[in-house]
């Protein structure tokens, strides 16, 4: 696209967390216009009345999707659930616009793996071809000319590049790989339920979904693209009483040609150019990338029992959603990656 | 100035809260070049060591404020203690730079109420006769040509902002106000002391400081500005189990004149062109504010009991402290008020 | 009753969270039997499948209310949502056992009244002639000789303990007194709502109910029983991000009579000899009364501005709601008040 | 001691939440005595003024341990910092009362490991021969007739009965335990500081003390004592925003022998017979054991990774420190182990 040009989007699906963080930072992205917001079950309320927040910021109107023909639109945001999205994209396949798939639809490899670990069949193959998994720091290239990218969940996302110059290094065995994951309750939506009432969470904690999530596949498979074997890594997620942020904590094993200056450079090299990733040599805290893109990493080597543990910390709303979204869509349109993610953590 | 020129600032007192958010806010303001920041305690240190949330976005150290010759400034934000503020606006005498004090030590009527509500003897008298009172919807034409403005307190900001159209417009006997407020943690500063250990505060709530909070005698010379009787304001403090965020709840008695349509109208007619207080038909929450410097207002008249209560919500470190001090700087140098201050409130 | 007797009780709709506390204060009262516990839409689970901190503890499976008539008992505790409570109260009217009904449903004067606040007609007209308002340290003599008591409601246990000694002693205006009540999430109940989910509470701060909120006229009626005019109280709640505990801060105006010095001798007099109020000299916190019977009172005279400033803390789920009830089945079954309502508040 | 004796005790050093805890604990022991409670910082004061939600519950003034030789005593709790309680403990060494030292002092096998990983001389050697590591479902039978209880830290009681049962039976390779905590605040104690400043931990996460904290060798030493190779555990503790509880994700690898039914047995089997062990078939929470002494214990086998995953819970002020001492205590002078322990979990 030319420099100039201003891109128009829709987000689908605007009542809950994601599709408000989305708006929250497109609203403010210098080339980018928001043409229509849509919810089918509350079309026609104001959005700032489903968001209090944006009262006399945003005139817009949720709209049904049906509206959508009615507006030029370059790129259209999917802010719906799993299951629910796979329609769309299904509906969408003939539209010019390109599409940034925030749900798990398109993230695994097949639709079999999909129905695996789902526990339901998939009703768009067709869109498995297309689907680009939208993680910047792995896939940038093939971003760029997506037609549909399968934006990575949250928790993929803090793993992932928790580990990934590691791997990549060859410095760890990959068949030992533990991530010990906490979040915030934001990542399980906004739709009240026993689990996230209140006094549930406040002043608590727990694990949950073990060795079970949907997330533990999609690590798996990011992971182990080049062909590592299977079945190597074991994710288990916590709740934290946090609104926002995930943090996980990795184990591994290093391999034989591992030291420790190694594999501090293999995280100062793999990450040098990347705008959000920041290699921090303190612990980093939720709080430290709340409401940012940012990703934080921190690596360290155990000398006495020869282990190695990476910390890894995002917002989930933000790098494990929204911002990432927003992330992919610059590489789409040729802007440059960090316009209208200039969000600085918002501590405390 | 011109409109193209650059507001070179500098930031004196930056290890607390109010200095990183300042900073926060400065450093995505179009016009604003942070030229220094200061801090005698930990000069020498990365001022992203100090707020790691920074790490990687301000390369700045901290700096000695003996400095600051170095730099040409137009402007200089004090971010310290009263007490402490004081000294450094006599220091300052004659520098050509203009400066916005965000502590109490210029908001009073005179040294001789400073000394009665802050138990210590004002050191530069003089200063009260430049200073204005920094409240951009009171003092408007009086702070854009000021060169000392005394930033107001995060609770006087919002209750004045809460109660204001109803005084003006005489909806209410002025002798009866009372105001019930609820503040976040932050307002008590970065400073670890007991009554802001994470157990003291977490699961608890509490009111502090009754009948002799400092901020009292600051609502009122505002509010009685006009020349009500003394001694109206009833003011009760507490602590909030959050870390921003302030909302006073206030109770008025109607004047004769006062009609539920009359008050509603005055609220409409006072804040329309306000570009950062929102009259709000639902009762604000914190987070609708959260990070942004709007101040939210809901207005209640009790047909029962003919009383009225008034809600006003703000973010204490922006409305309240930075965001109000960046608004102020815009008017000073000519800039359009809401120049910087466009941050969407992060809900949740 | 003897004093070797045990008391033998039910418990009706235990699924919430005061059915939860009655158990745990019920199962460590030294005289006390629980014979069942019902809920009729998990009849059959086990409580603590439902209640999993009472694991290993209790073994009782949730029954419906039907098998009731299988046990010889002395009290049934109605821990039932308002408007359901009623159709119980009337089943039960030929039954041998007493009854203690935590919803709101006998709380006020009237039909007329209940129908006015809570919106819908009342079924069971007769008991209010029945019905004692269940207020120890105001209806100690009734509660003894009571068939049905009606166990106040939390802010109103609350507001009343606050202010009680400043009317009954003639200390203030009755027709100016002004309740700003700030609850924990507990008090909205267990069931998931956007109200009090997680996010939706968790570093945030709203009023609600303004105006008209039915705790309102619970409070007048017993405040104003006396003979003083009507519509006096003016009642705001505001949802607090914990747990548990109400803080109320009462403002009221001194009559002619009052002295600092009568107001505080008001309250010594009062309180000396009830087990559960304690007047503190400094402002009590949530955390002080905590899973506690006690009400914390604070009493404040603002010499400057005369006015009075109560403070008054509970645990909402204790003093509140549950522990009351035993308080009242102690004094109903000729027990010591105190017995098996010795917790020490937690804190933190 | 004969079953009628009251056993009299002293709490030394009674400003934290350790020594609040434990008199909230043993205040309400049917067969103690507390004789004197302790601060040398804050002698004369009354407890109830340090710890308010004391008021009118607890009559003693913090006294001077200079006071104690007045009292005939049985045991002394020492709540008191590492570093300081051996002094005491040497100090004490011909008193006829035993000690509960809830320190870290005593707990491991000797100076030289204590010298290592606490960063300082131990002071009292001799100490190390009489303590007995305080851990009753260890070491039962030689806490009863211990001199020196060395009272076990919060970490390690709960990694240690979540991982016990599968290293006892030869379920697990010892070589390979990962230990991943998560506390509460109230175990960095009750003096402020930046860590645990409210902003600094509210609606935020972190890890510390990666690869270096003291617990490590205290887990380690415990689990290892049967002569399993050294340096196999990683410990790695996290900072909840909570103020009370553990939660332990322990990850080890079965042994050739371990089966899914084995490893469910040796757990059933293991704790059948303790009281405060209760092995839970869904994942806990801090909640569910929150002011209680139970722990709390869910064992999990992935079939598809083929490793183990154990979730402990305990309360770190109870099971980890006080409620744990008054079970020793229990032990040591011939008491029920559950007396005054019966505390049922406050949850919410």
């Amino acid at each position: 696209m030319s420099n100039t040009h201003t891109v128009r989007v829709a987000i689908i699906g605007a009542t809950g967390y994601t599709g408000s963080e989305l708006v929250r930072i497109l609203l403010r992205h210098p080339r980018v216009e928001i043409a229509a917001i849509t919810s089918e079950r509350r079309a026609g309320e104001k959005f700032a009345d489903v968001h209090p927040h944006f009262h006399g910021i945003l005139p817009h109107r949720l709209e049904s999707v049906e509206n959508l023909a009615a507006y030029e639109l370059d790129v259209v945001f999917l802010a719906l659930p799993h299951g629910v999205s796979m329609d769309f994209v299904k509906k969408f396949h003939d539209e010019r616009f390109r599409i940034i798939d925030l749900s798990g639809d398109f993230r695994l490899r097949s639709p079999a793996v999909y129905a695996e670990w789902y526990g339901k069949d998939h009703s768009y193959s067709d869109g498995f071809r297309q689907a680009v998994y939208g993680l910047p720091e792995m896939h940038r290239a093939q971003i760029a000319d997506a037609r549909l990218i399968a934006n990575p969940g949250c928790y993929p996302t803090c793993s992932i590049l928790g580990v990934l110059p590691l791997l990549e290094g060859g410095m760890i065995d990959p068949a030992h790989i533990i991530v010990d994951a906490k979040s915030g309750t934001t990542g399980a939506g906004i739709t009240p339920k026993p689990a996230t009432h209140y006094s549930a969470v406040s002043d608590n904690f727990r694990a949950y979904g073990l060795t079970s999530h949907r997330h533990t596949i999609e690590i798996e498979e990011q992971l182990m693209a080049g062909g590592a074997r299977a079945h190597a890594v074991q994710f288990t997620p916590h709740l934290l009483p946090v609104d926002r942020g995930i943090l996980a904590t990795i184990y591994s094993y290093p391999s034989s040609k591992a030291t420790e200056e190694r594999i501090h450079a293999v995280y100062a090299q793999r990450y040098d150019a990347e705008p959000f990733v920041r290699v921090r040599s303190e612990p980093p805290t939720l709080k430290d990338v709340r409401g940012s893109n940012f990703c934080d990493v921190h690596i360290t080597f155990d000398r006495r029992t020869r282990r190695i543990i990476t910390l890894s910390a995002i917002d989930n709303l933000v790098k494990g959603a929204a911002g990432q979204a927003v992330q992919n869509m610059n590489i789409m349109f040729g802007l440059s990656e960090e316009t209208g993610l200039d969000q600085i953590p918002m501590n405390p």
